[in-house]
């Protein structure tokens, strides 16, 4: 897979990704596309979501702070994007720690059908009906098992499965890619998952092999995590020197960097 | 124009500035506004707006993720303020990406009156009714031609345009100032636009010359990108150092490195 | 008192602290939760707090960005986590500033009676009815004044109250402590009460004295502020050298460095 050439490609056609996102992330993922060279757009009234998805290359539903109404728009959004064959990617952010949420999630998941879900291990073993145990938006589950689930869910749902952690796993179907790349810090910085999914977000929307493109957006995320470890002292100047590094990056250092297995 | 002045005046008065803004760009324009000497104030139930405006001096609009029940509290405050003769400013984030966001941008302004619009060039080409094409919130139209546009809106409206951009302009009426400073990098920082609105609002609390206030305000933002710039190895170390700039720049920073025209 | 062990008890038990918070700084507490060792949880929808709080170890309720829909789940969140003898910490953010914000602070403290009050001298005034004066988020009120309405405001609700300032005060009853820690920058970044306030609700998980973890709380905030300083040239590095600062600050340092009164 010349999976480096995404980057090049997102950087050429600065797509326009559509967030429908959590409050919490929100800066970080804007500027995260941004870095990258796409373009995001924040929007969520129901009376506006789907002319802008129309004008937008891919779809972003993320449900962290999750409101009814806003669960209306993922919605309605979502099959808008469906209806004109533009990639939507779902992140089930703390999946399985209400009910509330698992509803949520399943709904979201049967109605709109989305393209991509990542998570983490704990998330993706909640959708597939292995875990109901989930301690807020951390991971409690071993990505190896997580494995398993997420193959069933991708050939139940005819979508590419993304789960991170120390080890990030892409399964489509019974194909299953990894990269051991990226930083410890990185789980001590909120949103880097959100942050993830958004960069998925802007390489579907430039890539048409869903799988190569979400394998590309995940070797991005790593190699960057792990230059931006040795530029940092913490976690707060960890934040700053990741967009510096994501909008630098060239994708020859992705290519020669990126820790790809399977 | 002493716009250099108006920096001075913003620490010395520390005026609270009202702002009823988007999720997005909340935390970097508090910041800010905090960063030049101002005291910001996010305020957006209905219940209280009113209030919260009779204790502030200007107060920042900004349509960036609008919903129905926050559009209610803009309109609100936003008659509150100019009843009670303080400044308004209005930044029409993605005006023209949605029918929607088109139609409450124009309901906003003629119920207001704002003393302000801030925008990008499409934005103010969408305003001006020259254009009606946008792409989310970056701008696809050229500076020269939206100077057209706002000179007409300017008068119909009886307010001050401000196109921001490579070239700043700031026009009332016929009158056109244009600042040539700033940096690439902003416009790979989401929020920097967001933030131009809010520091102009803390600089129309202080000087009541509405056009050099923001004349002032957009210097401000390009002396202090310019050197931001200098400091920074990209867009995430520049959010960081253009907040340390903010604080410590000296109003003969200002007087001495603006490039002004007209 | 040993107040630096909190320190050592947030890392080693990394509780789950739920969050209904404020627009603006919830990216800044979800990372210092992240960074002191705790494992913050942002939710505020009607359907889901009470499951959220249930796997939760304290409750943070901060009123930053009032609405009444959330109001709805502070209260219903806030007396789950009583009911279930987990502490609740809250936050008046400007309360004073508006006839609705007074109301609702008193709801909420009235009907979740919550064990740590912390604001800034003007806010806790306000609560204490010797003062009805508030400009926004800012505090106009001296501290000294502020800890007499503070020892009839905790009798009289049973709880412990901080109030924050160049010396921050942690007063239960008749007791006293004061920390003369910190930085004048902490005043110039938004939402550095809020982290406080945060930051005790990491404490409280841990530590079942409430007073011994809001004291520890306001010593790492202020041993963890001085540090920063040194390194920080603005209210911008400032806030990323906190964390960095925050996620390796020994718990000696907070021993030897705190300068405890009372």
């Amino acid at each position: 897979m010349d999976i480096h050439k995404t980057l090049d490609l997102v950087r050429e056609k600065s797509p326009l990704v559509h967030n429908i996102t959590n409050y919490v992330v929100m800066n970080n993922t804007a500027n995260a596309l941004l870095s990258i060279g796409a373009s995001p757009v924040m929007a969520h009234a129901i009376e506006e979501v789907e002319d802008i998805v129309s004008i937008s290359s891919s779809l972003v539903i993320n449900m962290g702070t999750l409101s009814d109404k806003w669960i209306e728009s993922m919605i309605l959004s979502g099959k808008k994007a469906k209806s004109m064959g533009k990639p939507v990617v779902f992140d089930p952010v703390g999946v399985g720690a209400s009910s509330y949420r698992t509803k949520i999630a399943e709904k979201i998941i049967n109605q709109v059908m989305p393209d991509v879900i990542r998570g983490n291990a704990s998330e993706i073993m909640v959708l597939a009906q292995l875990s109901t145990i989930s301690k807020g938006v951390d991971s409690t589950s071993e990505t190896s098992e997580a494995i398993q689930g997420a193959k069933i869910l991708s050939k139940k749902l005819n979508c590419t499965i993304v789960i991170s952690g120390a080890t990030d796993c892409i399964i489509t179907g019974n194909k299953v890619n990894s990269i051991n790349n990226g930083s410890p810090i990185m789980s001590k910085v909120t949103g880097m998952g959100c942050t993830s999914t958004s960069i998925i977000g802007a390489c579907v929307a430039v890539e048409k092999n869903i799988h190569k493109a979400a394998v590309s957006a995940m070797a991005i995320m790593g190699v960057v995590g792990e230059k931006t470890e040795k530029l940092s002292k913490g976690p707060g100047t960890f934040q700053a020197n990741f967009l510096d590094v994501l909008n630098s990056i060239k994708s020859e250092d992705i290519k020669s960097k990126t820790n790809l297995h399977g």
